[in-house]
Parts: structure tokens; C-alpha cells; sequence
């Protein structure tokens, strides 16, 4: 399904342009026209979810299977230092566009990209708790 | 195959205990003992990768496919308000064990976890140009 006024249905259709690296029946690969960094692409489904809470399962295992192929090219031709792979989910996570999208990030020592957090401590038996609430959901 | 000393091999292997959501021949999803969030969990292969430009695009899509069945149910465990998939491929990307892992972190707003970047600027020419180049790569 394609969703009106989405931007990212749009560039997937191709009615708008985009650099684009790869495209099959289920998804494009572009560079983000507002990188993080030089080589920055996104991958997104022509097929509309507006988040992974939506995405199908195998679309899912299409998107990053061909994540490993790109970021290998990825790394290839900018020569990065790391490599992150990033999806968000909600405003809360940071995400901008309501359609699922995987961006991945060439890293450069020094660069202005933060993907960290504080370690909270956790006690085993309430880890061991929450891990079993969480299966009873799958 | 099980890389010596790699802690991860170890977890998954159940050579040391871990808050297990989900089990299967191929990998196994934990809660982080020290996480950014309640109800941070991993995904980590037992087939040993260091990171993604190793990982089998098969293995990676077995991953993401029960990573969005994972993150419906943290989602639905924690009450959170958004969702990161993180994923880092090196020192320079944060990578802080050499053995793949995909993170799935709950966003609760005026939490401490930072996924930001800035946004560079670009030219569509060399933005095509550059897409151009990678593609070949693949």
C-alpha cells in the first residue's frame, strides 16, 4: 500500500528523485539527502508500515539481508572508520519521516554522529523476571 | 563456528547465564545486564562474526525478521514511548564487543540515550555520483 502525502512512498515510487544506490520490487536504497555523513543511505520498503511495529517479517529479512551487502560497499568506497546501523521508531526515538526506514552511517573518528547511552545496573533475579514477561508476549 | 574468549560466543553458547527472551538454533535474544533502558535486549548470532561486513545475509535475515516480533513485545512489556535498532560496526561506531549483536532499545521521553547526528549539506550531482560508485561495489 502507499500512503498519500508520505514523502518516503514518494521517493520509493520514484515521483520524487533520489540517489539512489539499489532498487528491487520491495525497496530502494538511497543516500540520504541530509546526511550524518558522507555515504549515509537509508533503506525503505515501497510497501507503507509506519514503523517496525508494522514491518512484515520478511520484508524485515529483505531490508537487512541487503544491509550487510550495502554496508560492505559502503565501506568499501568511503573508507570509514565504523559503521552504525540505526532504525527509529516514534518521535521519542527520533524518528522524523512515519515510514519505516534502516539508515546506515559511515563513522569517522571525530565525527559530529552520537549513538550512546548510560549503563544502567540491574539486579539478575528482576532481569530474569522481565525477560520471561517479555517472552510470554512474543 | 565459536571464537575463543569472545564472551558473546559464550552467552549464546549458555556457557554463561543470561535473561533470555527467545532461543533458537541460530541465535539467542537477551536483555543487556547493563542497558540503556528496561527491556533492552540483544540479538546475538552463536555463529561467530565480529560485525556486519562478516555476517551472512541469511543469519542477518532470520535477525531482523524476529527483531520486529521482539520489539512489538518490549514495546508492549515496557510501555515505551518510541524504539531504537542499533547496530555498531567498530571502535569508531561504538562497538564495544567484536561479535555481531543488534540492540533493541526502549525510548522513554527525557531518557539518556543519545542516537543523533548533524546534517551535512549536499549537491545532488555528487550525491549521484556517489551512489553511482557504490553501486558498483555491491
Amino acid at each position: 500500500m502507499i500512503k498519500e502525502d508520505c514523502i518516503f512512498c514518494k521517493i520509493a515510487k520514484g515521483d520524487i528523485p533520489s540517489a539512489t544506490i539499489y532498487e528491487s520490487s520491495d525497496f530502494k536504497c538511497i543516500l540520504d539527502v541530509a546526511p550524518a555523513n558522507k555515504g549515509h543511505a537509508l533503506i525503505i520498503p515501497k510497501e507503507h508500515s509506519d514503523n517496525i511495529y508494522e514491518l512484515d517479517a520478511e520484508m524485515a529479512a529483505k531490508v537487512f539481508s541487503f544491509a550487510t551487502i550495502a554496508a560492505r560497499a559502503i565501506k568499501e568506497e568511503t573508507g570509514c572508520d565504523g559503521l552504525n546501523i540505526v532504525q527509529n521508531n516514534g518521535e521519542a526515538a527520533g524518528q522524523t519521516v512515519n515510514h519505516f526506514h534502516m539508515h546506515i552511517i559511515p563513522r569517522f573518528k571525530g565525527d559530529d554522529v552520537k549513538v550512546t547511552w548510560k549503563q544502567l545496573e540491574t539486579e539478575s533475579e528482576a532481569q530474569n523476571e522481565l525477560a520471561k514477561a517479555i517472552k510470554k508476549r512474543l
